[in-house]
């Protein structure tokens, strides 16, 4: 057999160093009957978004954004390369029918958790309207679920004015009785960003919200703290929903709504370390980057991060 | 008469959410006789400016930027769709005499004012050399005014090196006696960015000057609140100043003379947001945004949720 | 009546030259019952594309390159100014119902025909997939139709791969019966940018197709010559589609599908001023400038020139 | 002494291949009495213009492009290095008074002439607008002036509605009586981008127009020798003035009036090349590049090659 | 066994038409004892470069490129699907020393060549610099080697001002013995962008050069034509050299060295057609594209449709 | 002699300001005895590094950014105008042999140290690798050193993955006996940036870190206040060395390897201020700035401040 000195076709060539596991190398394509820690799937959706949005592409540049990064934890000192992820690819959207496609969302995050192959998940959107099907393939698996949403925005907009679209996600899981509203924390809303009437929805519905001046007085880590051992004694499964753009517009330019006023990356990160810290946090999506509209993909490497301290709890 | 489905000729097309006022929503075309909250005036002015700058295109900006907002505080749960806007256009300048330049901001403003349409104001620059005419015509028609000025720069050089430019607005109005050394505050000077001459120019006119050491110690939030206080005994109107280059290059990448080491997006929404509880606080000028410097209009969004603060009280 | 001396509110301020006259001031929203030369309609769709597209956005900015430029062609040493048209508005489209969105397009298109005030109409995408309702539209109102197609690419995609999307609306126009594949006249086809079945397809039908390596032969000139005069003989009404990515990429970067190899901007100016001479060709789409992805709007803005030679036969 | 081996203080550290010389190697600075073939100056101005610009950097990259090319020409193979060129610096411009600032440049061209350091002379701008203080101060020392304009523009706007901007300048010239109409050749003037009233004051003043169209059936290169034996059988000293914005888009994005269907780089190049061949040719500027509008400073680059064949003649 | 409807693990998830084979469906990972027509290998190189470059991310841009494009060609109604092209990957380089890497990349083309897997090959620069190594192995392979080579530059510099860079590969390939400089041919040298001594050296060693001159005049397409011809009766193996900077940068903006005054893209395109039509051009690297500085990366998009007119002779 | 008005030959022309000195008015050439308080010298290397990197072209763009800034401290009210600073210039590096650049600019840390012509010294990256050769100079002349190291990374990897990089300048130092691991203190090590060996290896070696946890509850400021103190009761000489990417990616985009989570400008301003108020402060280098990933050069425009704390203590 031919041996090649310098060149290992259909490998990407990069530096190696010995001693480095990238987080990469920890993921592997999902075979059967694999298994593993983590379950990871893209949701490349953007066609629902309201404003422009090619957030579709996101899967991709986040991926690449967690082979910059390594296993190693220095605060810690400990090295999660053991930590074994199972990528499931990306869903296959349909071009045109928006209905299909959140149905194919929902199909694929179900038949993910159905493989039984991992017992914690990922997914990387794609638009807020991913979250829709995401949730509630999980609530039919696992029944009750508790949310943490970190979110600039409510979620929760009318129907009648576009359908189910990245501004209606926590609207279609209220509603549709996939999740309660007294389940459901959101974290980071911003002043004139949002409307009175979902306010009051989500008042109506017994939803927790804390605004940017919560955290300014409270701390963004000793909410997540109080929040996320609350939710523990209601419910088994708690979700992240990681909505960037309740990011500062400085941290994270690329989402499609941005605005100034956010979290810095460091509450950000804080703040999901924290909540991951919870064994019942199982599950967390990461949706609204548009990489179009990113500066060097510092929002989809925020996400990296993310992602990671989801991964090392 | 034709009946059109689907088509509203002369009208932009956005997305409208039923429950949802845009800040853009309440800015109405002035009419005479109109009668309104705040009156908001464009000053497409950056000739004027030291250094490159093409300042004069940020009026439209701005005012494309809050249309990504709403009217709805969610911190104090209150709709501030009521508050109705006035718009008087932007100033026509003159493409080579830079003197009727500035004398035509000045006539403009004080025509505003004698509309006795509104009784709150907001300037939308063009570079700092507006607010000479600005605060003059404010000056003239309310008596002695008081002025808070968010900047890294104290914006009171010499007339020798270059006629009034946007470094010298502060200069004009003390030396042109429309405005007391006392009654100016700046805030935010930042180190390595000014001179001794003009340093020692603020102190002997009795200016009162906060340093970002001052801010780090004393926190920019309580020397507002005491400032304001300050003023407001001695003055019957406070005029804000808001150079966007006091925030740090991170945050308002799109000023001219940007450097790092600045204020925070959080900190500047702060400290307006408490500047402007104080009712004799009526008017406020932004500037030095430049555009075709910014990285997806951050700055001028930045500079947006800064009206808004001012909008809604 | 209070009188402003340098403020208009309501107008942009924009250097005004008393002799010139800007494309856009022979621009006027159509209003009930009003007359004018050409039509013009905008309409911002690209969820049907099938690569990440933000077309939808084109309307807005062709719109904007043509105030650049001026009624007066030195040429012919002739001012355009009486030209009038009239903008009947884009189209408002559904955020998530693409199905819905192609008949809103079809149901604006008639009725912008319908009122009968124009002779003319010119139809700005989006992406390609309006040209399927457009043409629709016409050939309902005027019968038989003959179209010249400047376009890289042949767009008579299959439907199961995908629906109704940018690749398939002469498919869909074929067909559907609203249009003769004998009247159909394809210009720019590029190598490796195509598939056999839809050449193929294409011959079937009797579409009439020219390659790049035909118009390196022939010249595009003589070519639209040719064809027109031939087209005119069959049909009353000649409508032209121009997708921009017919043009090399260095001349067009801002549309989705770009490569290399394509026309250059006098050779699309050129021809399409040879075609709009003739009295048949009476309307006009173009199609596939995504904004987002452009360089300093230099699509848009030959874009602006493809519609000034349309308007100024 | 101290020596350094790799250190030369005060000297940039930049690839030196031994055979190769860098044009900017030929350019020394200009200093007392020297005497050199070409006299180059920098006019730093943009405030004269209508459009936003920031002309005034071009001085600076146009100099640096000139370093990534050397002083050979292959097609003749002959080295230039011989040709020196003296550089007289930038022209101090005034801050905010435009009217002195056409006067320093004026003053400066004209000091530079009278040095009699050079038999040639490149002016960089700048915007157009420099082109009327420079061939007025030639007029005056060489008496009756032949000028070759490459321009999309006529530039002889009226000065009522703006004063002497960056479309003025040939109607200064012309109504001064620095420049007779006869003398002055317009070439690349294109449809849409002008007016009939400056076409027809043109014509009125006996001005000599080739238009885009004019080009495309003689060939810019015949044009060019035809013109420039004629005015050279009327004046002694031809200038050339070339409006960068001649040039397509695609190959000069940097013009702040950029649009299609302008000349090609080896249009501009070859006509240029012929125009420098009559020895009557001593002059030339070259105007309208805005860096900050610039994609890898490809104009400045096209505007480099420009320089280049004027020097090497 | 887990079957899923809409996800494949590991594949990536784009949109398929069945009747679309895109180039890359016929490139696959080389395997032990695979056969093909064509060989393909990455040579991510760039440090050898004398000018700031990251050429080497050059293989990764150009290779996703090629799936943008189908493999039928409309010109031949063909379709190339069934050439199979090997991809045998990317040479490791070493990250500090440059000898080593040429070392590398020589030892890897020669690999290739020896699987005899392959009757044709592609290599993916890179830096010139990678052409010393790379031509070298098919001489030592193949015998006599003739070389087309298209260039703004001669590549001939000395050896004492750097070491091997990207600017000596024909230096060091004529002076090793590796080829006769009769079997040399240059096409597209530009003025002011080389040196007399090297323009000399490669006319001693009997170089045959075609400057844009000759171009301008003879047409490239019938100098291809004669000059392939004129190659085959001496050598039985052409390689094609192609240095992306032979480009104008209006058309390849991407490369470390651009000017303006080169070919277009449809010259460069029908000139490689041309030339692959000889069965004995059976190698060609493409190198000098460095995707930092480039424009929606249509460097690397003409890029593609160069190696796609050699794949598809 | 010639008198120029408004000319200066030979010297850039900018806005002066009497009363203002700008940083760069007090950088002088070095000349041959000159004396200063402290010697710059650019180290324009980065084929070290390990990711694509053209940080060798930081020394120009962090030099240009000095420009932007005055001497003067308005929080201390002094103007430093009086504090000479000579520049060294650029090291010549090699283009191709990257051992002999290491020499080369050890050689010539050396040489400037042994002008004796300044106390204190700034070294201008270039990527990390240079620290390696410029502390050992400083080693060489000074004996014992105590580093202080502000970077996300330990840069400490081993030689076997590919030689003398920017990844190993410490263990370079820490192996070769140049610095004693004890005296080296790193500051805001950063989560999944590092590896387990290499943490180890500098905990074996008596290296104290100080990660980014660290300085969320002990503050960065009080760290290097005690660090400072620690140190220099061991040695006689502090060498800090500022590699960027210890700051957010917000803050600091242009550093090849970014990430989120880390300091903000005003806590990197604050800690160098801090440390450069100890006597035995003496040298600082500032690495891993590629101008061609920045935005609007803020990343140099932060080093620029670095610079200028260090400068004037």
């Amino acid at each position: 057999m031919f041996e090649f000195q310098y060149l290992t076709p259909g490998q990407p060539v990069i530096f190696k160093d010995q001693y480095v596991t990238k987080v990469t190398e920890c993921i592997k394509t999902y075979k059967h009957d694999a298994k593993g820690d983590i379950g990871i799937i893209g949701l490349p959706v953007s066609k629902s978004s309201i404003s422009p949005s090619l957030a579709a592409d996101a899967p991709k540049t986040v991926r690449n954004a967690l082979h910059a990064y390594s296993t190693y934890s220095g605060e810690r000192n400990h090295d999660f390369k053991d930590i074994h992820v199972l990528d499931f690819g990306d869903v296959h959207t349909h071009p045109t029918n928006l209905i299909e496609t959140t149905e194919r969302v929902y199909i694929s995050v179900r038949e993910m958790i159905q493989t039984n192959a991992c017992k914690r998940y990922i997914m990387l959107g794609g638009d807020h309207g991913v979250s829709f099907p995401s949730i509630r393939a999980f609530h039919e698996q696992f029944g009750r679920i508790g949310v943490i949403q970190w979110d600039a925005h409510h979620d929760v907009r009318n129907f009648e004015d576009g359908g189910r679209t990245n501004g209606t996600p926590f609207r279609s899981l209220l509603d549709g009785g996939y999740l309660n509203g007294e389940d459901l924390i959101q974290i980071g809303i911003r002043d004139y960003s949002n409307a009175e009437e979902y306010h009051n929805y989500c008042i109506r519905n017994g939803v927790t919200i804390y605004t940017m001046d919560d955290i300014d007085s409270m701390g963004i880590v000793s909410i997540i703290q109080k929040e996320t051992e609350r939710l523990a004694q209601k419910v088994d499964f708690i979700y992240l929903s990681v909505d960037m753009d309740v990011v500062d517009q400085a941290f994270a330019p690329g989402c499609p709504a941005i605005g100034p006023g956010g979290l810095t990356s460091r509450e950000l990160l804080s703040s999901i370390s924290k909540a991951v810290k919870h064994p019942k946090v199982k599950a967390m999506d990461i949706v609204e980057i548009d990489p179009s509209k990113d500066v060097r993909d510092i929002t989809s490497r925020l996400a990296a991060h993310v992602i990671i301290r989801f991964m090392y709890t």
